[in-house]
């Protein structure tokens, strides 16, 4: 990634932070006491608000105002965070960006309800003014919801099952991670009553640079360095994680690599599991699915018109949160 | 409660869900085939259906059809189920309705997932042909789910607490069990598209309603039969609920309650801690309570011009679900 890709990319979650940020607090300070402190505990981790930059900067490239996407990047944080805090209770994580989960911090109960709180509010804050846009976004952003669901239910039922196709483990990640981040392309474009072909284009986009971040977050879910991840190597393999790379080194790598990754690992095993994993041509192999998809992501860009400057925003976002230092 | 007014509700019961069952069935049958069976397993406890009938009845009683009213009916009794199975984690019941509950039966995982899906479920389904009618209804339905998710954050409050107010208590019960009560009988008229004030008066209907049935509820929960309420005598005095006649009780008994209730209640602690309580008074006062909740709910009623049938319907409803044996 060159540094001036990196500086683009940089300033448009800089500024659309900015724009999003005090919106974003002003939203959740609606909760009731009780859920507030929790959530507003749960927010100060912070987070990149790839999502966020999204929604404004994808408003103005489709001809709008960045304000126009505040709203509808409001309305998709409210989601993922709802998703996280959720996800954190379902995995049993007790940390996320070093610091306790809202359930370990608060409690499960208060946790569930925290999310489910998040998630009403995105809904009740596109309804308040319910403009035809509007009513688009929440149709848009209750729709990508669904399939957000789907997956994560289908990564839970993957624990559950022996053998599972990388089709089956693509589809999931699309619904997992994919899904909403189409939203977040789109939804911008949707308040700013962006054309159909336009909306579809940033959909598209969003969706496979969803794809393109999810595959390389499998990678260094394996292979990537403690230092830069904050988790320890091989996290996923010790997580019996069933990632990307783990199901298509399965599908050649034989019974060997399957007792070994069934069983408890030690940094040992790990260092060996990964290498027998390399060794199929797994990593290879998703590293070229995280480059196709995200050619496919600014192929779907490139086939609209967009205003320019904000297009190449778009395009610097997406190098920037699939380019990390493989 | 006459012979006459139990068969009236009874049919509008059966009526009511015979018409919204087979579109709760469909919709529940939409979702992720990992989600769907947990789901199925918990509406296939039943229920009254109380919130359908007031959506389909109340869409007739403000000169709409009842078939008007069935979408709402859905969405309300989505909203409704996805509360409960996220209530019973955070209760920790593993019983309901003689099953074991979902979290129980599927995992903790599976059920908050499931819950966030019945939810987002709702709204998909009310915006996806959005009439301006119901996009009011899904802002009605949020509206409602934000006060009730409210209602829910102060009784868990409540918990961690030691002194509450009557008042308090009553706020907690109007958000948990009158909002989404509210927003059933309202939804109807608003899919009808009925004047303000009709939605008004019905809205105010379902809440006081919700009130006095939620009295009612506490009552039972402390005195009622354990063959009718299939709850052990003095089930929540053992759960330490801090329901309305524990936190009259409380304001007046003098420490030596406070001192049984806070301790691990035999069956004999169980009856004397009843006694106390009813010896302050407190469960006249709640009956009052619900008394008066109750005749507001049909005064709201009177207050609008509803078609008589259908209004005596709404009555005789409000009836046989605060009249439980008392």
């Amino acid at each position: 990634m060159s540094d001036h890709v990196a500086a683009s990319a940089a300033d448009a979650l800089a500024r659309a932070g900015a724009l999003v940020r005090p919106a974003l607090a002003e939203a959740v300070a609606r909760l009731d006491p009780e859920l507030r402190e929790p959530a507003e505990h749960h927010m100060a981790g912070g987070g990149k608000g790839v999502r966020a930059a999204l929604a404004v900067i994808g408003a103005a490239a489709s001809g709008g105002t960045e304000r126009e996407g505040v709203l509808g990047a409001v309305a998709v944080e409210l989601i993922h965070n709802y998703s996280l805090v959720h996800d954190d209770i379902i995995d049993n994580d007790e940390e996320r960006r070093h610091r306790p989960t809202v359930w370990a911090a608060f409690g499960t109960g208060r946790a569930i309800v925290v999310g489910d709180a998040l998630a009403n509010l995105a809904t009740q804050l596109l309804l308040e003014d319910p403009t035809p846009a509007r009513v688009r976004a929440a149709q848009l952003l209750a729709d990508s919801t669904s399939l957000m669901i789907s997956g994560q239910a289908d990564d839970m039922a993957f624990e559950r099952r022996d053998a599972i196709t990388a089709e089956e483990c693509l589809k999931m990640e699309e619904g997992k991670t994919g899904a909403l981040l189409g939203c977040a392309s789109a939804i911008g474009g949707v308040l700013a009553e962006a054309d159909d072909a336009t909306i579809k284009a940033l959909t598209s986009f969003g969706l496979r640079l969803g794809m393109a971040f999810q595959a390389v977050d499998d990678v260094l879910g394996i292979w990537g360095e403690p230092k830069k991840t904050g988790k320890p190597v091989g996290s996923d393999l010790i997580a019996h994680k069933k990632s990307l790379p783990v199901v298509i080194a399965r599908a050649t790598g034989g019974p060997e690599l399957d007792r070994l990754l069934a069983s408890e690992l030690s940094e040992d095993d790990v260092v060996e599991a990964s290498a027998l994993i390399e060794a199929t041509g797994a990593r290879r192999e998703v590293m070229a699915i995280a480059d196709r998809a995200l050619a496919e992501a600014l192929e779907s860009l490139e086939s609209v018109p967009l205003v320019p400057g904000y297009a190449a925003e778009l395009v610097a976002i997406a190098r920037f949160v699939t380019e990390r230092d493989r």
